[in-house]
């Protein structure tokens, strides 16, 4: 754990050049737009540690797997989030001397990231070797006004010399990823052109053929004057820049604007990228930067207008939840079905692929209060569209007749990872995206997404859960045989009960969506029946037969649901009894000692009664909390959020709220010392429903909201804005009471305290906690 | 399955060149002599498809560890068996014409591994691309009298043309293993040096430093006379040749005599090295290829004088199990400590490693019953030395108090093997090297072992066993999660019926062992006790309470031993239902098919009771072997010998039989589709296995052997040698009689057919079939 940033209820800031935590703040500090993304790597030269990374949504490299030993069914390709072009980039001289922070005296130094605006600024004064010393200011960010467009604005004044200061600005392709199984580059080279002010650099991606035009212009100006100094263009492969020499007095400021584009064959033909590239670079610069800094501050507001959840009397805490929500938003903005929300974000390039479990399991609720539901529901269309792939993915493994099995981890539908106990076991993701097609339509009402899509999804899964079980004749039940559940400190496990629940959940599900669909839409119906091959009658009996003669493992000793078979075989350790130094345990102990341990590494069967909440009594919660809590380590971010959840149910508003902290600054203050390689994006969304849905206890149930908020002891008030079917709502918890402003033009009735109140259009409702 | 070999009681013979089946060919031919040994490659060049091998035993190279997800506790390095200085090649010129097989109309072409002598030859007329024919007569061996030398006798006839014969004889280092992690090179260069008739070549292996010298000296004759043609020695990094030219004569033959020698400096001081090898070069040389070869041909006949088997009635037969026992022979004589019998032997690099589970479990009886008894004790002393490295692999993972897991495949003793459901998990591993100390002692009555070396390993062993379970509240007994049994179709199991038995027995064995040394010579045990840090009474105490508390999967009303906790409640398909296509089920089926599959790799529950089968009674064992069978699909080469000999005990010739067959030929007829990777060493040891305790019944009990044979339907008879407590046997067995023959200066009283015979010195007993 590091606290060396500032405390700021809007902004992130480092005072003071902290190189030995360099990388960490170029994770925190990076900027995103949804579109494009980067980590927060100087413009200028660095030779100190970075890692350099330059990411464009949806544009990936299928790196060749690199595995010990082959199991069949692996996938052959592992698709890697790839490192691209450098747009950043400004080599700076001085008299002919580099500018590196490496090497000079740094003094004066501040970085901030303004949440509010959605900028990143530096400022330092650099002491050169030879004793140069000079002022650097630099801004920039990118716009999500324009996705396609970043600015930056780069001041430079000489302070104690005068001489011809020599500004390179460059576009550099010619980059690799840090995590390349086999130390390859993943570019080769297409088009590379520059003139005095322009440049731009076509690369294309081996193997999978992305074409990505970046572009810049350069704008230079001395005392608020554009100038025109000495330009000499340079091409090479993968590389374009613009060398400037540029007379500079001592006390002058000169400023370099660089107006850059990225624009990807995703989005353009191929054979007009560069035209198109060279028009939003053009537009942008036309602009300007400052009226582009406009923009981009005017359409942050607009964001937090609708996802902000202000905290007021713990500035921590207001600026821990803040940054999870600005990561999110920087992230995913929805308005592309292709992409979805990669566990790094734009922020690193570990792990590979964009797409895992967390998107359904914590991303969604963040996406479905806070954003149109267009945007949830292209989360939901994303799945909808892999569905081929996820058949054959599941064929791989044999399974038949459009059983789907959609992978742990993917950019464009098809598996890549390669663990044979998660990539072939860890199947409950299975279910989280069939509960995500439920969530939406709870939240949302739009039922018809189930004719439209959400049914293949179903029938899909539901067909590979009905293969995945097989009948034991030893028990007269069906088993559900080697898996591993959401918690990975177990593999390969029997009857994983969370598994085990979701699979027979989905098939229920799948009955009434069938069931709803052909009632709402007979022809519709008819039409997917046939396109899917389904054999209602044989299909749907095998499903409710599952259904009703399914095992869970429980013990009823205990009065619990038991994690998996043999559980309690297990020495019942507790985690407050492991010593301080054994801890984290996946870094202090041998995998073995940890997969025969009774520690849990995320909510597993918390997971599980989290989700399908209503159908236990309050005593069931309560017996399995107490029993599975103390053996939870928490070794992923998702886990604390389950937890903060139930403790906040369950009353027990002390540990919601140290579940709440352990995940609300897990990058700001690198808590788990892994944030150099980027942020834990989806984890963010996990602290949002801490608040919203722990502290807030914010459900829908029967197409209304619920709350039943209480307050963490130290915070004066907390407030949280929702969409809800049409409503913009501000709740606002204060130790007195809770309000409720529903800002739409008609009346909404909740359930507040469990009691039914109605707001009406633009009103208030203000409600006591004395109501409990 | 390929049947291209000839079939010959004594030798392995290809008759025609099959350049399709030319690495199967390299891998069945192979020659080694315990010290060295290599693939069958040509002397000359061929630029068909070949594996390359020629290797050195004990020199080895722990290539960084390559993995796709690193788990706490692996191993940094794998070590590899070393593809080293290929000492064979001899480049042929026709008249600056190249001699490449590949290149070649080739006829006559026959190779022979004649197994009697121990020699590979090969013969051949090939017509070379310009119409030039020319006769090649082969041969060469390793010895086994000097194990550091090797021979080859070259001969070539020019039929259609007279002119310049070039013939360069050269040895390089410059190899690489095929299966080299990251593709690197594992030599560096020492020494290279080259005269006219000699060469010598030094090299270094990276990180380990092994030196190994090989040196070469050539002798040319051309009608029986010596001749000294112009000689241009040439050096080279790792490379060192000598190019002779020689004028040849249509119709005149001329011979190259190699004498090639290899040391290492696992066995003479670097600095000596090369004077030692130009002094074992020398000697060879002065010998002469003759002599050499007759001395071969001499020690071969005293090996197969006490370790042949002679089959009569079936020359498939006796090809086959005489194949096995060269092999074995080939692959280890004993003479050295710290070797051990690789997988492959010296027929292939494939694994790496040379040390399995294998050696103890599957080994050890053949070179107990054909060996002088020191042989045997070497393989149990090569893992006494290798203790300290199996505490420090333990405390690796956890383990403390001088707790020792033997690695799952190791050079050095260290584990050099990476998939953690093995290497963490397939533990059962360690109750075989526990169980090799006890077969050790019941056949030869060496029990001093004991206090000298077993002891110690014992202790380490079950100090490991004894944290290795655990109590479970909820079963009140001893339960051991997480372990793959020797069925590795199966990993991270509970409670695997085979792994619990062997380790009770360990502690049971530890226990005895103890009292034993104790009562034998107290002042040793004494400094045992002080030397092992042992805790007696605590230690011992729990010990015994793990075995008296112990759970043992069963299912009562089968009245089977369960494989593992869950197995009932898998589908109970059976192996005679599985569509040919689907086999082999490690080729067709994802893992995770197989691993949900009631599908048995290999024995597992029937391995416990082939350890063990004096505690079931015959029903007990009927039972089992019955429920198992027909479960398991033999995809281990290790798995029919044990099925062969439970169907011998119980009666079932015709299947113990069939069992006998699936290994038998296994090499000689490619049976698995991968003997061009080599052969298949360690699983010979099971096959004769399946002879001697299968089909004669072979056992050890209280310090008696018994016999109680049967024979095959097809064979008019058969006999093996033995040697048992300084007499040796031979057992034939007849339609009619068992004979058994003991050559030993004194009486031997056995069992036979369960009753108790006495042979005189130098005296036949001839019992009935009748008798049973």
């Amino acid at each position: 754990m590091k606290q060396f940033l500032t405390i700021d209820e809007w902004s992130i800031i480092e005072e003071g050049f902290q190189p030995e935590y360099n990388q960490i703040s170029e994770s925190v500090f990076s900027l995103g737009n949804g579109r494009m993304g980067q980590r927060a790597n100087f413009e200028e030269a660095y030779s100190g540690e970075t890692l350099q990374g330059n990411y464009v949504a949806g544009v990936y490299y299928p790196d060749k797997t690199r595995v010990g030993w082959w199991k069949n069914g692996y996938p052959e390709y592992f698709a890697k989030v790839l490192n691209a072009t450098n747009w950043i980039g400004i080599d700076v001289k001085l008299a002919g001397e580099t500018l590196d922070l490496h090497q000079c005296q740094v003094a004066g130094f501040r970085r901030e990231l303004n949440m509010r605006e959605g900028w990143l600024s530096r400022q330092f004064t650099a002491t050169l070797p030879s004793g140069k010393q000079v002022r650097v200011e630099a801004k920039r960010f990118t716009s999500i006004v324009d996705d396609e467009v970043g600015a930056i604005r780069y001041s430079i004044t000489p302070f104690n010399f005068s001489g011809t200061l020599t500004l390179t600005p460059y576009l550099d392709a010619d980059v690799k990823n840090a995590d390349s199984n086999y130390d390859e580059k993943f570019w080769n080279e297409v088009v590379q052109e520059a003139q005095d002010t322009e440049a731009y650099v076509v690369a294309e991606t081996k193997k999978t053929f992305f074409h990505v035009c970046t572009g810049q212009k350069v704008i230079l100006t001395q005392g608020g004057q554009e100038i025109t100094p000495k330009a000499t263009p340079l091409t090479r492969s993968k590389y374009v820049s613009t060398t400037l020499e540029i007379p500079a007095q001592e006390g002058q400021e000169t400023v370099l604007y660089k107006y850059a584009a990225n624009l990807s064959s995703e989005n353009h033909p191929k054979q007009d990228l560069l035209a198109n590239t060279k028009a939003v670079v053009a537009a942008a610069a036309a602009k300007g930067f400052e009226q582009l800094l406009q923009e981009q501050a005017a359409a942050w507001a607009a964001k937090w207008e609708e996802s902000d959840i202000v905290i007021e009397g713990d500035a921590t805490a207001q600026q821990g939840i803040r940054f999870n929500i600005f990561q999110l938003n920087q992230t995913y903005t929805g308005e592309d079905e292709r992409l979805n929300i990669g566990p790094k974000g734009f922020t690193g390039e570990k792990y590979g692929g964009t797409t895992y479990w967390d998107t359904e399991a914590y991303c969604l609720p963040f996406y479905l209060a806070t954003a149109d539901p267009q945007i949830a529901r292209n989360l939901l269309v994303y799945r909808y569209k892999h569905l081929p792939k996820a058949i054959e993915n599941a064929e791989k493994l044999g399974f038949t007749g459009g059983a789907a099995l959609y992978p742990m981890v993917t950019m464009n539908g098809e598996e890549c990872h390669n663990e044979w106990e998660i990539t072939f076991e860890e199947i409950h993701r299975n279910g989280a995206i069939a509960h995500a097609i439920h969530d939406y339509i709870r939240y949302t009402g739009d039922d018809r997404y189930l004719a439209e899509y959400g049914l293949e999804v179903l029938v899909g899964i539901s067909r590979f859960w009905a293969q995945r079980v097989n009948w034991s004749g030893a028990r007269k039940q069906y088993v559900m045989l080697g898996v591993t559940g959401p918690n990975e400190y177990e593999n390969n496990v029997n009857n994983n009960w969370y598994t085990s629940t979701i699979a027979t959940w989905t098939l229920d599900y799948t009955l009434k969506a069938l069931q709803h669909v052909q009632e709402a839409d007979a022809a519709r119906y008819q039409e997917l029946v046939q396109k899917m091959n389904l054999d209602v009658a044989t299909e749907t009996e095998k499903w409710q037969h599952v259904i009703d003669h399914m095992y869970y493992p429980e013990d009823p000793e205990l009065g619990i649901f038991l994690q998996q078979d043999g559980f309690l075989d297990k020495e019942q350790t507790l985690v407050k009894d492991l010593p301080a130094e054994d801890r984290p345990l996946n870094q202090k102990w041998s995998w073995d000692r940890i997969l025969r341990s009774v520690f849990i590494k995320q909510a597993d069967v918390l997971q599980g009664i989290y989700l399908f909440e209503d159908r236990y009594d309050l005593d069931t919660i309560r017996r399995n909390y107490d029993f599975y809590e103390p053996r939870t380590v928490h070794e992923s971010s998702l886990s604390p959020c389950v937890h903060s959840i139930l403790a906040a149910k369950l009353g027990d508003e002390e540990r919601a709220y140290e579940f709440y902290l352990r995940t609300a600054r897990l990058d700001l203050d690198d808590y788990n010392n892994d944030t150099e390689d980027g942020c834990h994006i989806t984890s963010m969304a996990g602290t949002w429903m801490s608040v919203v849905q722990g502290f807030g206890g914010m459900r829908v149930r029967d197409n209304q909201l619920h709350f039943n908020p209480f307050i963490p002891a130290g915070w004066s008030s907390y407030s949280f804005k929702i969409r809800f079917r049409g409503h913009l709502l501000n709740i606002k918890v204060t130790k007195e009471a809770v309000l409720i402003e529903n800002q739409a033009p008609h009346a909404l009735t909740l359930q507040v305290f469990g009691q039914s109140q109605t707001i009406g259009s633009n009103a208030k409702g203000e409600f006591s906690h004395q109501l409990v």
